[in-house]
């Protein structure tokens, strides 16, 4: 059974391979796979969007563990999640999020049966002795329910989803910045409709409104430095420039606003 | 079945692990295997390079992925191609040049049956939508010819092999140096052959001459400071310095052209 | 069978794709871990420390390779320890030499059977040629003294264990920094004995008198800037300053010294 790991621990100290050898230690046929050890340390944010980005891929039945956990050793609950036939285990933090928009419909269970964990919990490792072992049980078959209750009030993300203001206007927010300056927003087709979109949509963006829209990024009239939305590869709206970064040339962030106007049918 | 992945895309994103999850959409036993995700972006090269000093070490029937895809959205091909028992997917821009001059037999086959992509390809990610969905069927047994018709006018790498000046003088290219500066060049022994090599090899690089072969970095004479030429790991000639970099002192870097000097048996 | 690899290769080189490939030549059906491959260059005692860190929570029959090797080339030999039922494989250079300190009991074998190793054996690349290939050999129940005769002169690593001054005094070692800045000690809980720490323990680093003990990192009075001793993940006496770089705060690096004073039961 697959399970994926996606931490904020780096590749260079022994957490990584700690957590995997406790993952394999519960379940030693258990196929690992790597989302990225490289989230930006405590970056809840970048996590959520990663993960989202990555999960639907996979096949049902995979176990997504994510691991960034700036409140370990204090009170905050571990959980499991079950939607689309896929589970994820982690920090009751905000790092499901943006998974629990996209889901729609999904459980939440507090882990609390310790007879899942490593032998001795650390105050300081969870990801080592608590999600990776309970990752590992969960890949073995284990219901989420033999973990502890299911739950109600977790922990959801600001901004996860566009904010409707009015008929011709979303508040849309940008949740990722990527490498190269695109600015990805929490925009999907379904906020909008494939009818609004046929109709068009523009940007305005630090009081800057951007009308084109491409389809891709090489896109006819790629080579002009002119800002322009595009439908990204993570099935959301992003900003970009030609071959340029639109967080640079706009001045733009995670946690940016963005109009999305439009006219719907009338 | 082993596949291996050989990217761009560092390992901060998404994209290695939405990658990873569509290849195993389509086989859940795929053993995953890194290359590396660090290539420096579009570098085709580089990643030619990598590959070739990568790939004989694998057991037949793996299947050897690369995506270093500048021309994502153009019309650029995806190609397979199938030599000695391996099988390599990516698209068409010389990724696999330097391949080609090791397996010297081989078969390129066009990509075209999108019924072995993802339901929907995207225009910029085709490393999840068009070559991991391949790569998964590859790696169940589907035949290379079942995705598309054979093609001989792929793209060929320049600089892939040296070039025979004359009887006595190989113009060589160094196509790669690695984190210790050390310069790997496009020759192998093959070109040369075991008895000029044992006669003796000179090097004229930037003007000076290299008469020293080594057998390994750390040989007798090891200490001075002096360039010399040694058959690397990768099966190829090097220009090192002990304990220094050879491109810093000589002046090299990747495309700098070596005379490689040598007789013949009379 | 799990085989884990620990390298100062990096992952931008064809270097650990080059070991897997070799490793799953040998057995295809190996399930290779990644613990790191970001030691810093020819970092034996920054690999020893992780190597220990990680070892433990993989389960019995793990292969570990670790391949920090600055004398390949040269005549330090390759070894293969047996330990806890655990396996693992590398150069004779101390890299085990924490673990040789956890194990208590094991038995070392020097691995001198070349048909083991691959066809032909470069000089600068034995992760790939004689590493990979035993360890292939080990995971599919070849036994180490089919490798080699057992010897006991191997190198051990100096600092790997406290030393005992005097009956209230342990002079220990920081054996590794993290990326924090948190300085962890070669001390174990079983240096001291439950009832020793019991009756309170104090450090002495730096000229500095540390009397404060903490359960976890973010612990009651967490907010102090006092530097603070813990039990680190790794299992180790650490020591700590909230939310700031101990060893930059104390002056500290791999290697400082730091006086455990205790007092005995009477």
């Amino acid at each position: 059974m697959i399970v994926t790991l996606l931490t904020d621990f780096g590749t260079r100290d022994y957490f990584v391979g700690a957590m995997k050898g406790a993952l394999l230690s519960v379940n030693p046929e258990a196929q690992i796979v790597d989302i990225t050890h490289d989230v930006a340390p405590h970056d809840v944010e970048e996590a959520a969007f990663t993960l989202l980005a990555a999960y639907e891929t996979f096949p049902a039945g995979t176990v997504h563990v994510a691991v960034i956990d700036p409140g370990v050793g204090s009170a905050r609950r571990a959980i499991v999640v079950e939607g689309a036939g896929q589970l994820f285990v982690g920090p009751d933090n905000g790092v499901f999020g943006h998974v629990y928009e996209r889901l729609g419909r999904f459980r939440v269970f507090h882990v609390v049966k310790d007879r899942f964990f490593r032998e001795s919990v650390s105050a300081t490792f969870h990801g080592r002795d608590v999600f990776a072992p309970v990752a590992g049980a969960l890949s073995t078959g284990t219901h989420p329910h033999s973990l502890g209750p299911e739950v109600s009030d977790f922990v959801r993300l600001p901004f996860a989803a566009p904010f409707q203001r009015d008929g011709s206007t979303l508040l849309a927010t940008v949740i990722h910045v990527d490498r190269f300056g695109n600015c990805v927003t929490n925009v999907t087709p379904r906020d909008l409709g494939e009818e609004t979109i046929a109709r068009g949509v523009s940007l305005v963006v630090a009081g800057r409104e951007i009308r084109t829209f491409r389809r891709f990024f090489a896109d006819e009239g790629g080579a002009t430095p002119e800002p322009f939305a595009v439908w990204g590869s993570a099935g959301l709206l992003e900003v970009a420039v030609f071959r340029d970064s639109a967080a640079r040339v706009l001045g733009l962030g995670r946690g940016s606003e963005i109009e999305v106007q439009f006219t719907r049918a009338s």
